[in-house]
């Protein structure tokens, strides 16, 4: 990626920022037609192995620099760059290219104070009755000083400037008809792992929740229609300056590649 | 991202990668203990605004170029790249930090020539009896020459390099003990989408499909275990020469932010 080339460089144009993919990508003529279908080439320049092995190097360690974050300054963030991280997000594929997701950004104070509440009243519920105690267990390392006997406080949720909702459509809605939509969770889970990648690379930090039991009342308190579900709670900003994440011992690495990858 | 520099710059040292993320992330001394759990401070080094805002708008332009691709070049590909991309891939976030993912990555030819076969073959029932008339509709436009006159083909199974396969971990086995995985769907999922996004990195295409009806028989053919599902069937490598791709009218375009983002 040569983009912070271009920032460097700003008389170079934007179609400069991607050297290796060609612009023509985005749509020509149609090359290609098959039945009512219509097809354009794709143009695509290589660029050499040994420059394809760096890079991927690099993006991977770039990538693994990312941790989750539970304590969020309440320095403002410029709302463009969330804006675009979302746009990032839906350039997902998706099931048929239906795109089921739909993207609430959150920044009013009140709102945050509502979800806050919603939030951890139902964590409550969650840690006293909906989860198993093994599961209460392998999330305690994770919390830091937020679940500290017994205790339940989510203060991120109005510290982080803005909080990301990310819901998937269970069907769409075209001019009020219903219209079908195919692997909507796997697709709006893979759109999130664009945003989050969108979210590191904009020097931002991030944490992906599942607000169990809180999901109507989150969608109720953002105004989304019953078509959609609340999947992830995204709060998102800059970590606070006494942030802190787990110490990374033998027992919390990240996997080897060992571990996760076979080749055969 | 600054690795570009870093390439071209090789004194540079890789901790000049990510200079905006301190290297500090990966473990120092232990900064504070709650019980029995050890946690680090966190290090982040901010930029300005306007970089912040140019990042992540270049990033969207770069990520908005990616197509998927169903026609693949046979040409070879370095396995380091694609091995890069699963491990950035494994730096995605998971319930619990369970990372309940494994990536096989198929390069044997026999084995490539194994699973054409068992996906054309269910594809076909999903064709004839799984997929109702609409979802056939809907996906036909994506399919290019593939699916022609009913005819389905997927050469693209043996042409390109690799197949990536993306498996869930239903639980965990740590010796031979169960152990609880949480939200394994979500998880996997998002480290698709970052998976993806190394791959386009890498100046590479790829395919998300699911396999319908041919889980199982890929899960035997990959020598992987019943604690684990397939979740997507992805080709990786150059497009071939004459690849298209379906034009994007008002139809196929990607949403607009009007129409994926909402602000509360």
């Amino acid at each position: 990626m040569y983009y912070v080339l271009s920032l460097q460089n700003k008389q170079r144009k934007s179609s400069s920022i991607c050297p290796f993919v060609s612009e023509q990508v985005i749509d020509t003529l149609p090359a290609k037609s098959t039945g009512e279908h219509v097809y354009v080439e794709f143009r695509h320049e290589r660029i050499a192995k040994n420059e394809m092995i760096c890079r991927s190097q690099a993006f991977y360690q770039f990538m693994n620099q990312r941790r989750t974050l539970r304590f969020f300054s309440t320095d403002p963030v410029p709302i463009e760059v969330i804006q675009n991280c979302v746009l990032t997000a839906g350039t997902a594929p998706s099931g048929a290219h239906c795109q089921p997701w739909t993207f609430v950004i959150v920044k009013d104070k009140i709102i945050k104070t509502q979800l806050r509440e919603v939030i951890e009243n139902e964590e409550r519920v969650n840690y006293d009755h909906r989860m198993n105690s093994d599961w209460i267990k392998d999330l305690g390392p994770l919390m830091g000083t937020l679940h500290v006997e017994n205790e339940i406080v989510k203060p991120y949720i109005e510290e982080a400037p803005y909080i990301i909702i990310v819901l998937k459509q269970q069907y769409g809605l075209k001019n009020g008809k219903r219209i079908a939509h195919y692997y909507p969770m796997e697709s709006v889970c893979i759109a999130t792992g664009i945003l989050l990648t969108a979210i590191h690379n904009a020097n931002l930090v991030s944490l992906v929740s599942t607000p169990m039991g809180a999901e109507n009342a989150i969608r109720s308190l953002c105004n989304r229609p019953d078509n959609e579900r609340v999947l992830f709670f995204m709060p998102v900003g800059y970590p606070a300056d006494n942030a802190t994440v787990p110490y990374r011992n033998d027992e919390y690495l990240r996997k080897s590649i060992e571990d996760i990858l076979y080749i055969v």
